[in-house]
């Protein structure tokens, strides 16, 4: 744990090239298809997807319990639990290494990454949103309530969390059409049903559960739950969140889409990049405490792409500056006894920087539309149609880089009238 | 639509007895195992469940598209759509009319209801619980804010919901385990990990998403979409809520259980019951007007048995009640274009009548444990444990009775420590 590798070379050279996002210390887990194929399990590797399928049911991946992987997703292999997990990727380490005996047998099986359908990877059981950057929190808190009382009395004491809308989980790529809602603005007596003005992105890592859980878990059990990571957006329509999230919370603000990225990074990908939750302002609980360093290090941007035009990059930020671990949420999340299932998608909450420009919504970046920020030749204080945002992610490790895969949606325009049939 | 049936006879004589919950009128769906055999779909007919399983597998059931019920959950049946629903309940009431020709066939198909296990009749995609009964929301609301502000703005122009835990919801008979969870009290400096000590049921229905949508649907349209309806208990513990609620809505104090009938009551069933909502004190903007009469006039009562004890009922109400159907908060719920989908469970809110013997929560019964109610030879301002609490709903209709089943769940101790291991 914590202890750098260095580049674990392949036969697969692209995989070794300075800075590719897949190298064999990634092996991170998607679902693709090609042409008129059925969409099954792949890996990364360089710039192919491994049809890990195929290797299964030729005997070149052996595992106990198996076959988990001629499906369009990982859930089975997720359900497997942590040794499986562990045996796959020794597995496919000894497959894909520089001087591996069975270069010729997988090498079929490598299909260019340029040429492939990629999927969601996992079927999402239900879906978890947090608010656990305390940057984020501020921010929003500030221009809500006032610099006073900016924190709510719980934040310090718990990871705030809602349930969002796993029905409306997409993968990256999939374009977003700006919602309808209704909204009330301050100086409007009777509330509107109209399309979004203020549509935004949040920024932010999910946690994919892999083995379920009938009870409350530790910390350390609940990150021993953990399958492994993607980046997520959970677009959200400020306008129509300011009127309707008292008393209950976010409801259709937040269920239009999140997007994530097509590939969880394992868990074990990310064990060189273990870092600690930041120095707690006020002590947690027992049963809150991370027993060791549960954050990862992962280098965050986010770019502004204008129909036509170029990308802006409008925020640079640290998955390390949340102030709840996904572990932390997910044993808050059993306290309960509320059963979590293979599939549970946990979003970290947004992760904003303590700097303006390391803010993770444009709701902050513009401070509530306040301040427009330069993107290409413009301006922006939200998002206007046909604007694509992407999300990345990296961790730099001794020699070699874990990427996360972009996340991408478009946002098209609102329907001329969401009540047409065709 | 409103006009009553009669009571329709069948040759299960059981089922024509005056006030039987299980006329051949209802035909409600659910899902039962006898002794080893494996759990699948059934339907209530008097004292019995009929094997509709093995009807289709003979031929005595032919629905297109089928089969359908082999399985243990009605989510195949659901997504087949109104067309099979009522191709399914023509069939039914054609073998089980007084007079078939089908008897001696379908006799042997029936089980007595005293001898078989009751399962989960579909599974839960995701869980929607509401806030829509306005006597509740101005009770709590002028409990936790004051009778000037009790009403929320936005109350009187959508139905307010949140996402809750298709996890945690369980059928009637299912023990549910006292919570522990975080708690601060007005009086504490910090908050403690303890026992829920304001544990509390919530009288709801819940209704039945059978066909799917992507996109925003009309009020009219999302009628539709409903299969039928359920009794819903949404256990809440509300020192925890009141700790966590602020401001993302309530989290862990709904996750413990949400119990539910085992019987679904198909739409159709309820066709003589409907009624509308009450007048509205402020106009709903156009595509949340109900077009025509889509709440039910569903009788409701809740029992209190303590442990040993007799059974009080602490709670007489209407369905009737409510300031908005299931079929506006679909319609609302999809106003973003969040997709629905087969087995997505919409509870109503706490049904409380204007009385203070009509509320539907012990949070309103004993306003907010100030007031104890009389319970047997004690009294009660929350659960205690060993408590059983059982929802009952009944349509009285021309010469028969639409039952519900109980909903029934007793509240059994807390673990000694949450984090001990067996």
């Amino acid at each position: 744990m914590g202890q750098a590798l260095g580049l674990l070379k392949s036969w697969v050279t692209s995989a070794n090239a300075p800075g590719h996002p897949f190298p064999l210390n990634n092996l991170p887990c998607g679902v693709f298809s090609t042409g008129e194929e059925e969409p099954r399990c792949g890996v990364a590797i360089g710039d192919f997807v491994l049809d890990v399928a195929a290797l299964e049911e030729e005997g070149l991946l052996s595992l106990a319990g198996g076959p988990f992987l001629d499906v369009p997703f990982w859930n089975d292999l997720m359900e497997a639990g942590a040794e499986v997990w562990a045996v796959l990727r020794a597995q496919l380490t000894v497959l894909l290494a520089e001087g591996s005996n069975d270069q010729a047998a997988v090498e079929p099986h490598l299909a260019p990454l340029a040429k492939v359908d990629l999927h969601l990877p996992f079927l999402v059981s239900e879906y978890t949103d947090f608010y656990a950057g305390r940057h984020h929190a501020t921010n929003v808190g500030t221009m809500f309530r006032g610099a006073e009382n900016a924190l709510p009395p719980n934040w310090l004491h718990i990871p705030i969390g809602y349930n969002g809308r796993a029905s409306s989980v997409v993968v990256s790529g999939t374009p977003v059409r700006r919602p309808w809602g209704q909204v009330k603005g301050p100086d409007h007596a009777v509330p509107a049903f109209q399309r979004s003005r203020r549509f935004d992105i949040e920024l932010e890592m999910g946690a994919v559960v892999g083995t379920p859980s009938d009870g409350p878990v530790t910390v350390a059990e609940a990150d021993a739950m953990i399958f492994g990571y993607v980046l997520l957006n959970d677009w959200s329509a400020r306008d129509i969140q300011a009127w309707e999230y008292q008393p209950l919370g976010p409801f259709q603000a937040k269920a239009t889409a999140t997007t994530i990225s097509p590939w969880i990074v394992m868990k074990a990908a990310l064990e060189p990049f273990r870092t600690s939750t930041p120095a707690r302002a006020i002590d947690l609980l027992p049963h809150l405490q991370e027993p060791g360093p549960m954050l990862y290090d992962i280098a965050l941007e986010v770019g502004l792409t204008p129909e036509g035009g170029v990308e802006t990059v409008i925020s640079r930020t640290n998955y390390a500056e949340m102030y709840y671990s996904a572990a932390q949420q997910l044993a808050h999340h059993t306290t309960s006894g509320c059963p979590m299932n293979t599939g549970d998608l946990l979003g970290s909450g947004t992760i904003s920087g303590p700097t303006k420009d390391s803010r993770g919504s444009l709701l902050e970046l513009s401070w509530g539309g306040k301040e427009p920020i330069a993107v290409g030749n413009g301006t922006r204080t939200f998002i206007e149609d046909n604007d694509t945002l992407t999300l990345r992610g990296q961790c730099k490790g001794d020699g070699y880089t874990i990427g996360f895969g972009d996340c991408v949606g478009q946002v098209i325009p609102a329907l001329p009238d969401p009540y047409a049939r065709s």
